[in-house]
Order: C-alpha cells, then structure tokens, then sequence
C-alpha cells in the first residue's frame, strides 16, 4: 500500500502519524518548503505541533510525482482548494486510487458536498471511489497517539473497508458507513454550530447556556441533513452529535475560536480583519443559509451565524433573539 | 403564591435566587443553622458561592413549620433522602402543594424514580401534583444569572405549567415536558455517564475520546429509557442529550470531579476512602447495572463504572476493553 496525504497541515501530519505507526508507506506532499523540510528532516512539524515527535518514517517532499503509484490519495487541504488539488493531483496518478476526503464544508461556488466534488473532478480511470474519513479527533490529539474514534464513509463498502483496516490501530479506531449525505451533512454543519458556541462564550455566556445550544444545534443539523437526504440515526452517530460536541466544546476547535473571538469584541468585524485561517463554519453558515433557504427549511441558530457574521448584527442581539425564540421550541 | 425550598444546598439556593427575583414569596428550609443564617442575615451562601450576592428577599429557617401555607414545596436534598424529608414536610402542609422534584436519581432501597418515591409518600389530600424540574443547569451558573434552560416535566399539564410560569425569567428559561419516565431516567443516568467521562479524563484521555464516549453514552441512555417506557424523543433533549453534555464536559460536576479522582488514582478506593458529599453518579450505576440486568439491556458504559467502583476494576483497563469493544458498535 502506497499512500500519498495531500497537505502538510495539522490533519494530514496526524494522519500521516497514524499510518506511519502502522507500517504503511506514506508521503506527505506540500507547498511550504520549510514545513516539509521540518518533517522530511526534523521528523517535527513545528508549525502545529511544537514539540511533537514524528514518526521518522514519514517522507514528506514538495514533488507532485510522488503521487505515482498511490494507492490511496489522501487530500486534507480546505474545501476551497479541494477541486484544483484533484485536477492536479490526477494527472500523475497511473491507476485507479482510493480518494480519502477529510475536509468538512462545501464547495465554494456550488455549495456541492466534498465526495461530490471530487468524483466531479479525478477522471473515472483514476478514481476507485471516495471515502470520507471524518468524525471527531482533532488533530493534535491524534499526532499525541489519544485513543480516537471515527468513520470511514462511502458509497463503496469494499474501499471504506480497506480504508478502515489500514487506518486502525490501538488508538485510532475506524467504523465504516455508508450514508455518505448524512455524514458530510453532518461534520459540515457542526462548524457554523460550533462558531455559535463560541460566541456565546465569547460573550460570557455558561455551560448552561452550551447545552441548551448543542441540544438545538443537533436538532437543526438532522432537520436540515434529513430534507437533504441523510439517514437521522446518522446524526446520531460520530459524524453527527459526536463531531458536534468535540467542536463546539474545545479550545483545540478553530471555529469555536472565531466565535469566540468575534463575541468578546461583539463585533464580526474582528474576525474579517484579521483572521488569516481557514474557518469553514464560517463559510458554511452561509452555504446553509443559502440551501435551507430554497427548501424553507428553520434553521434557527444557522440562521442568527449568518446575520452576524454577513450582516453585520451585534451578537449580543444574536444570542437574546435565538434563546427567546427558542423558549417555544421544546 | 407561597414556595418552600428543602434544602440550603446550591441548588436549593439557585433556584430560590430565580423565585426572588421574579418576586416571589420563598422561604428556604434546611437543617445547617450556619448556612441558613448566613443566608438570612448576610444574603450569602459562603459554603457553595464565595462572594455571590444572594437577592436580599430569599428568607431561611430551620424551622419546618415554614412549610405551612406554601402552594409550591421544592425538593432540593439528595435522592437517599427525598422519602424521609416528604413524611417530615407532608404534616405541616394545609393544602394540596405542588411537590417540585429536583433530584436525579433513584430510591435507596426500591430503586424507584423520584416522582414514584415522592408520589407513594405524601397523602394525596396534600399533593397536587408531582413536577420534576431537571435539565442542563449548574447552580454555580444559575446563581449569577446566566442563560439557563430547563424542563417542567409532569403528568399533571397545568402543574407543569404553574411552575413554567413562577420560575421563568430572561436568565431562566423553563419548557413544559409530559414524559415523565423518559426525562427522569435521562437525567438519573447520564451521571453515571458523567463518572465516566471523569475516569477517562483521569487517566489522561482527551476530547476526541470524551465525544465518543457521550456519543455511545447518549444511545445507551435511550436503549435503557425506551425499555422502561420513555419516548424516544426525549432522550434528544434538555433532559437527555442537554444535560449529559453539561454533566459530562464540566468541572462545575461533581459526578465528573469524582470520575476524575478516580481516573487519576487509576482506582475507585480513593473514592470510597475520601468522598464525604453525595455523587448520585455512584448509586445511579449500581441501580443501572441491577435494573438493566432484570430487562437484559445491554449497557456497556455504565457497567464498566459500576466495575470499577464496585468490583474494583482497574479504571486503565475498564478504558480499554470498553473502547476495544466499542469498536464493533457504529
């Protein structure tokens, strides 16, 4: 098994810990040259894990042509970038590969799902299938070897297996799916939520209050994925309530940050000017607000994100308005 | 409108900050002559809430002829002792009260739920009816004021809605619930989860593995509340998924904080040999274990808890086969 991990990030570097451990051949491609020189060299990388020993058999190099040969190609680069990366990524393939997604979010102008997206993208003749591996783990967790739970999904049984059997270990557990919409639907919403929380905690807001959100978020993220097609018992699952809690309840989350940040200063606009990351909740809330819209579905929490963020309401405001509406809900 | 509150605990004194402040007429009774004086006379309750200003209006006595006169008696003692404290109160009483039940748990001896217990031990010529109040709320928080929600949950519809209306407020925010037996086993249970997610954290693991022990928890909650008559719904809300999550994420928990001493000593003894406050958590999984053995519901989680705390189990070991065999689960 040749493996090549698309993205020198915090994800693709755990992954690449992960499969390492497990005595598989593994590649990190990137751009940065100086995070792939730390972790081809150093066995570090530093950028994200400062401190953190690599396993050293992890190769890492800035050369696409190392794609030849993959077996699987896993891609752990933002949803923006998801659909270039494939095309370029394709090219240098020489067989059908296995194609793990790991981002969480939409495509920028189709609001299409990231399995979608890249079946849309690497020609059939490259492509086995497209096998989500998602649910809750932060990365710098993983990379530290803490026992972590999560899913291979797909519409291929036999590859969301292999993917399974290669992933697994004694601290990273893989179950398989195959409600492919429920689960993208579901790590894909938890972000806006998730963003959500961080403004109630930005602003003072408890773990009563946290609770309260969750309970509703969950229940907005199953309304909305089942209109789209998902199974509900998948938001039950690791994909669903599982990935919602570690986001909306963790430091580690960069879109509980964003919230955060953006409901101390009770103002979006800190996060406008000066955020450089990629926070997908906050790209979401927008696809969301746009794809509930033309099914009329109530997004209610959703909804509050989006008008902070894009229309510039006080979140403050936000926060009194959802939990007065929400009084009725129960 | 007349309430008595039983009990000068931090509940007891959270939930008589939100009837002051609504301007209700609420006396709490308890037997601890500092505490009730220090409430009385200074508006404090030091032992729970260092330097919270209590509203001036809350009187105290450990006086029970207090009890005289109320429409509302609330409950606010721990579950071993809510029978004894009704058969003392009962005498007093010379009208049909409203028995508000704030406990989460069972009967000592017969394992019954608290409206069971508080319904087979006051006269019905005194009881209107039994509601139990119960959802995601940590007094710490309750106390300041902070954004709450929570559930009125009885078979009697306008009780429910009497105590709805006497307690809600822009801080406090209560739903009116008829699923008597799924929301009280919801909240019974999810502190044995909390004891579990407090070992886990004891011994060192992190947020990925703490969501996928409330994913499994929150599924094993609803397995054992079905099979005794709860709707399925319920376990969805404040009652269910709501308050897991706050009990299982917060060190407010008293259930997590001795989950956690246990985790960290890698032995329950610690707990028996040190804990002098009630944990309902630690009762809550000896119930379970009986009460899921007499229906044969499987309960993988809790019965690793009542392992350790009663068959003294290695928490490191009960960690690892509860995970292992997780693994087949999703």
């Amino acid at each position: 098994m040749k493996v090549t991990i698309i993205g020198s990030g915090s994800w693709g570097t755990g992954l690449a810990q992960v499969l390492a451990d497990n005595n598989v051949d593994v590649t990190i491609w990137g751009i940065d040259e100086s995070q792939i020189d730390d972790i081809a060299n150093n066995h570090l990388n530093s950028t994200f894990f400062p401190g953190v020993k690599l396993n050293p058999a992890i190769k890492a190099t800035t050369d696409l042509a190392t794609v030849t040969g993959s077996d699987i190609v896993l891609l752990s680069v933002p949803t923006i970038a998801i659909q270039s990366v494939c095309e370029q990524v394709a090219p240098y393939l020489d067989k059908k590969a296995i194609f793990v997604n790991t981002s969480k979010g939409f495509h920028p102008d189709t609001n299409a799902r990231m399995s979608d997206v890249i079946r849309a993208s690497v020609p059939a003749d490259k492509l086995s299938s497209v096998v989500s591996l998602i649910g809750p783990s932060h990365a710098e967790e993983v990379v530290e070897r803490l026992l972590t739970t999560i899913t291979a999904v797909s519409q291929n049984e036999e590859d969301a297996k292999t993917i399974q059997r290669v992933f697994s270990n004694d601290y990273f557990r893989v179950y398989t799916g195959n409600d492919e919409i429920g689960a993208e639907l579901g790590v894909a919403l938890k972000n806006a939520i998730a963003v959500a929380s961080g403004i109630l905690a930005g602003i003072g807001y408890g773990d009563n209050t946290r609770a309260a959100l969750i309970t509703r978020g969950i229940a907005e993220v199953m309304r909305f994925g089942s209109a789209y097609g998902g199974k509900k018992e998948t938001f039950m699952g690791l994909t669903g309530i599982g990935d919602l809690i570690v986001t909306a309840t963790s430091r580690h989350s960069r879109n509980f940050q964003a919230g955060y940040e953006i409901g101390k200063a009770n103002d979006a606009q800190i996060y406008w000017d000066t955020n450089k990351k990629t926070v997908e909740g906050v790209r979401t809330a927008k696809v969301v607000h746009e794809l509930a819209k033309a099914k009329n579905i109530d997004m209610p929490i959703i909804e509050e994100v989006y008008k902070v963020l894009y229309e510039g309401k006080e979140p403050k405001q936000s926060a009194k308005d959802l939990m007065l509406r929400e009084l009725k809900s129960e």
